[in-house]
C-alpha cells in the first residue's frame, strides 16, 4: 500500500469499483477558456462515464470531444474519513442507439427537471484513487 | 427567479451564502496539459477560499497563481434536490501573516494527515449556483 501525506494511492481496479458505486460527479470542461465545474448524476455502462445534458447547452458543446475530467469523491467529516477518485478521458456525444438504449435501460434519470436527451460519454484514459488514511488505522499498518 | 432547464439560478448573494456553507470542495487545475479535479476541505475567509495542501505538491504548483475553478455542491438523491454553486477565481499561494493567522484561527485543518504547510487562496472573480426545482414545488411557483 502506497501512502503519501495522509492519502493511500488506490489501484485502478479500486478506483473503477468506487466510480461505479456513485451516482452524482463532476466534470470540469472549458467554457471560453475558463475552466469550469460542473455536478452531473451519472452511470458507468460498459466501463464509460455516461450523463445526459440538454441539447445546445454549454455543457454539451464543451464536452464534445473534449479532454475532460470527471471526479467523484464520498468524504465524513465526523471521522475524518473519504476517498476520491479522478478519471480523464475525451467525452463524446453519443449517436449510437445501443448506448441510447443502455442508458434508458440504466435508468439514468437527471435530478433535475427538463429535457436532458443529450447524451455524454466519457471513456476513461487515466483512472485514479485517493482514500484518506490516519496513522491510527489498523488499514494503515 | 430564473428557472433554465429544472435549474434555479441563484443569485451572487445566495451563492456566496452556500459557499460558505460547505467544507469540502473540488478545485479545477490544469496538470500537465489535462484537466483535473482535486477535492479540498476549505475555509472561505474574507471573502476569499482557503485551503491547505503539501509544498511541492502537484496542487501547489499548478494553483499557484492559474486562474482555477472551485465547485461545491449538495445533493439529495432521495428528494431530487440540491444545489451547487462555481466560482472561478486567481490562485495564490498566501505569504503573508495576517492570513496565516486567519486561516489558524479559522482551524482549518485538512482531512488528511501530511505536511499541509501551504495555504491556497482563491480570490473570487466570477461566483453562480444553480439549485434544483421541480415543478411541483411551491417555491418553484
Amino acid at each position: 500500500m502506497i501512502i503519501d501525506e495522509g492519502l493511500e494511492l488506490l489501484t485502478e481496479e479500486e478506483s473503477a469499483k468506487l466510480l461505479a458505486s456513485e451516482r452524482v460527479g463532476r466534470v470540469g470542461i472549458t467554457i471560453g477558456a475558463l475552466p469550469a465545474i460542473f455536478p452531473v448524476n451519472y452511470a458507468v455502462i460498459d466501463g464509460a462515464i455516461v450523463f445526459r445534458t440538454s441539447p445546445g447547452s454549454k455543457m454539451s458543446a464543451a464536452a464534445a470531444g473534449a479532454v475532460v475530467a470527471f471526479e467523484v469523491d464520498n468524504y465524513h467529516l465526523s471521522d475524518r474519513t473519504g476517498w476520491s477518485v479522478l478519471v480523464v478521458g475525451r467525452s463524446e456525444v453519443v449517436h449510437d442507439l445501443h448506448t441510447t438504449f443502455k442508458v434508458l435501460a440504466a435508468a439514468l434519470q437527471p435530478l433535475a427537471d427538463g429535457k436532458r436527451t443529450t447524451i455524454v460519454r466519457i471513456e476513461p484514459a487515466f483512472i485514479s484513487g485517493r482514500r484518506i488514511v490516519h496513522e491510527a488505522d489498523p488499514a494503515a499498518g
